[in-house]
């Protein structure tokens, strides 16, 4: 596997030139400087460079064991490259000062979690479920459950995971069944979940699992379902670690990528219960653990760009390297070839368009927790409502398909397991999959986050598309982009407006979501990810006719090119399907012959 | 893993209504009649469904070990499953009747293909390449070597390979560097070859590998390179086994998929030289393996489709099975909300669309060999040199997306191994790269193919595709399928005039060929592809109206609904891609920062 460079060039290019370091100027971040900003990416970059990118390759071809005991055995190095994190204070830098944390701005934190998903995506998954944990904590634990839990959890030295799936309760949580029993000030939990990432391991002194379990006597269905906080290892009134809690790993999945992450099957209460305490209100549960989903919804589409970045700079490392045919005359190495380029470059443009998106939306997300003005704050929270399924499900689809596309950049090395590309797509393939499929949330898209507002924000951010491709078409050399984009503007406004009108259908509305919701998130991830490339693109002419000449300049121009001409025509497609109405997928009777 | 069903339904579907069993007419294939056809295509399902297919999972995970001995040891029941399909007399029903074959017509041969392949892929790799072996001995061997080694092959006691590839030669074969040293009647072989599939293994008494090679006196290029014959063991005057040839495999390799096939690295000529044979004429050796290789081209999408069928079927089993969340006010499996049920109807449309133009393809190959009539020979093998590479690119890129939408549909069970379906996808990532990549394929096609009849053969077949854009609009059920097949046919009309125009050009034609050659392979695979669903539906409508209410004619007019009008939109936003010109990729510097 070639070495991983993290992309600080462009994380920069991102937050100065096209978000303009405004989260900087919102209240509460007053000591971060952009020279602050600029020397944590670079720490960040030594640190995913240097110690996790050098055991991506030997996490996968080790994997996790589980031991005779019950423990999990992680890859080599893992443990030691997770310690150098927490104790490096990286756990800590999105986490607010009161917490305990260092308060960088959202934008800051998401740019480190790029880095380090790209340099060793299974090992970042662990501190992706500790800051799920915290969020969760944070908003809905006691004082006292806040004191005990929050300052180990931030600094690092515990780790947090997410307890929501059993065998019969996947995407509908519904149907959870473990119990939590009363008992005095606590609760004992029976049952069993499933796909616990990071669930059982050594790397930190203790673990802490964020339940959804049920009261004996609570109804059935969402609102019988409470938050419970479950250590691994019980704490004492002075903090100290007690005994150990009844809960193990029972076995741990056999999986097509992040082999390095352990992905347990738990079992609460196999001897007397585990002991757990409650976080939040009875029968609020789903709604304290979607708290955290929103922001990990977030946190995993910085993942697939992470993973879709190294994809990207595999296949070049690879093209640039590898001799095979001519090229205009002369032995050429692949990159040459036009058909090889247009790979590349189709990666490339991808990932640095879903980068500048979720960029956007972590923001956004900074505005709408740190603005003075209110309706400031709301407005932003409107816009991150409907952009983080759009971050989350856009982005890892295309992670995958930029995965695809380095295998095939490699040609029969591709398939080859040392080569390492094969890898990369192995595991962006999970990304879709986890913290709601990506049909879920394509569904809230369409569905929930459109139907609450009538389409208003996005409404709004299209209007900003608008006057986007506004600016393009008066410039000379970007004309054709800004026709491209206003196209893209103008099939996401009457795509929505067709979603929204066929959702108020009181008999056929739900089916109408359901049909039209992936075809419409497509849509506007082509058009939002353009749009950012097209920002992008009068940044990079604008410093050109400064005088500029950085190839990096060139090369945005390029990929902003690729994106607005020929991948959005792509992505506009999803009108029409959308238009071709939902008749087929009603009538198709799905059987087994 | 689901058990596999082989789709003898959709089969019998394409041979009798859309290709209305011509190739049964033309000379040569008189003894071939439906109710043959029909048989051996259900007893070709019950030796893929009962004999490969229950091995495609234990054959995965076990792999293939190379011994101490330099041999390798298949997964457990490989060998006797393979021995099974000889014995049953398979190995010959596509090869003709006077090289010891049943001559079959093609259309047939690649029906049990596809279902051979969906049964076990990695399985179905060995007699696909001894398949080629016997194709470029039959076309350029000598009389001596047809006899002595033609039989064998044939009935399938013997094996082939097909020995191309060395690390610096890949898509570049001129590189090649392995000598060939006469010495009397045959020649000496020194050398390395990589990625050698079914290279070494004992489920057939003997090997024989097609090597290409140069004399030592031969001119650089390609023009320097002959092919060899060269056994495993070396053929006595009398037929028996002689001695162990000088080739040996080195290693074998680790892959992404298809753990099953033995990818070896053979060296020829470690010791005394590898004893082989002059195949054809010297410095032809390009030319008579592209004769297998068109033929193998054909094939690998036909394992595409198998794959894509068998995707298919896991993911309707598992959507089928899967309770989760309710729809239309009761508890449902997920086959019921129509955001899966989009997922399984793409799946499903998407399969049936290739199968029907792999077979159509396949048809002309019948004609092309078999009609009486010189023009309409030529007429047929003008189509099958521009269906070739679409059937083989367009199928297997597909075949990848399907399988894993099929990853998709099993949300996080899709990501455990155990559940089958990851397999597939990772066996199927393979078909795109090998055979000559699907950017190969996809230069063959916008290059070679239409520039030396100027698109005559390829504008042939675009007036069939609007004459049955035609006969849709004429009905009122389906002129809506007829519009979007009418607008993809311009599109495609449209963008061969540009392809065309473009390459002539005598400074850029070239690179101008490299740009736009793989968005022109799609948008031809989506347009062709639609044509056949439109056939489909038309078939299927007029079946319901000749009073035939099978399921099997409902689901087809569903599939063809969701080809025509979802699935054909996106392909048609290629015509965009390639009028926004190739200026971007010209432009754009591959770099590594």
């Amino acid at each position: 596997m070639f070495p991983f460079v993290a992309p600080v060039r462009d994380l920069r290019f991102v937050l100065e030139e096209l978000l303009e370091y405004r989260s900087l100027d919102l209240p509460g971040f007053e000591e971060a400087s952009p020279d602050l900003v600029e020397a944590v990416l670079e720490e960040a970059a030594r640190l995913a460079g240097e110690v996790w990118a050098p055991l991506n390759a030997s996490g996968d071809r080790q994997g996790c064991v589980r031991r005779e005991d019950g423990g999990v055995t992680l890859p080599d190095g893992f443990a030691e490259a997770y310690q150098a994190y927490a104790e490096g204070g990286w756990n800590g830098i999105g986490v607010s000062q009161a917490l305990g944390g260092q308060g960088l701005p959202e934008v800051v934190a998401s740019s480190v979690q790029e880095m380090l998903h790209g340099a060793n995506m299974a090992l970042g998954l662990c501190p992706m479920l500790t800051a799920g944990a915290i969020e969760a904590l944070a908003h809905h634990g006691s004082d006292a459950l806040k004191a005990t839990y929050l300052p180990k959890l931030v600094e690092g030295s515990w780790t947090g995971t997410m307890n929501l799936t059993e065998p019969q309760a996947g995407s509908d949580l519904s149907k959870v069944r473990t119990r939590a029993v009363p008992e005095g000030d606590h609760y004992r939990l029976y049952g069993q979940k499933i796909f616990i990432t990071w669930g059982e391991h050594d790397a930190s002194e203790n673990i802490i699992h964020l339940v959804l379990a049920r009261k004996p006597d609570a109804p059935e269905g969402n609102k019988g379902i409470s938050l419970f906080l479950v250590p691994k290892y019980r704490v004492e009134a002075d903090g100290s670690l007690g005994e150990r809690n009844d809960v193990t790993c029972a076995s741990i999945e056999h999986k097509l990528g992040i082999h390095g992450s352990p992905t347990c099957t738990l079992s609460f209460g196999e001897n007397d219960g585990a002991i757990g305490y409650l976080v939040g209100e009875e029968g609020r549960g789903l709604n304290h653990m979607f708290t955290m989903m929103n922001e990990a919804r977030h946190k995993v589409g910085i993942q697939g760009i992470g993973v879709a970045e190294r994809a990207c700079q595999h296949a070049f490392a690879y093209a640039l390297d590898r001799i095979q045919g001519r090229a205009r005359g002369a032995e050429a190495t692949i990159s040459e070839h036009l058909d090889v380029r247009r790979m590349l470059l189709s990666m490339r443009a991808r990932t640095d368009a879903l980068r500048a998106l979720a960029l956007y939306c972590a923001a956004q997300l900074d505005v709408a927790r740190h603005a003075a003005d209110a309706a400031e704050r709301d407005a932003a929270q409107a816009r991150v409502d409907v952009l983080i399924p759009v971050v989350k499900a856009f982005s890892t689809d295309q992670a995958v398909e930029i995965a695809s596309l380095g295998v095939q950049v490699h040609g029969g090395m591709g398939f080859i397991e040392e080569t390492g590309a094969a890898q990369l797509l192995r595991d962006a393939r999970i990304a879709p999959i986890y913290e709601g499929t990506n049909g879920i949330q394509a569904l809230d898209l369409a569905g929930r986050k459109l139907s609450r507002d009538g389409g208003a924000a996005l409404a709004e951010l299209i209007d900003e598309v608008e006057a986007t491709a506004g600016e393009l078409r008066a410039s000379a050399e970007l004309a054709a982009l800004g026709e491209s984009l206003a196209a893209g503007a103008a099939d996401l406004r009457a795509a929505m407006a067709l979603v929204l009108e066929a959702s108020r259908d009181p008999q056929r509305g739900a089916d109408a979501v359901q049909a039209y919701a992936t075809p419409f998130l497509s849509l506007a991830g082509h058009v939002l990810c353009a749009w950012q490339m097209g920002r992008a693109a009068l940044k990079a002419r604008a410093a050109q006719e400064g005088g500029n000449s950085e190839p990096f300049y060139r090369a945005k121009l390029a990929a902003a090119d690729f994106a607005l001409r020929q991948w959005l025509p792509v992505g506009r497609a999803n009108r029409s399907v959308i238009e071709a109405g939902m008749q087929s997928l009603v009538d198709y009777q799905v059987t087994l012959s």
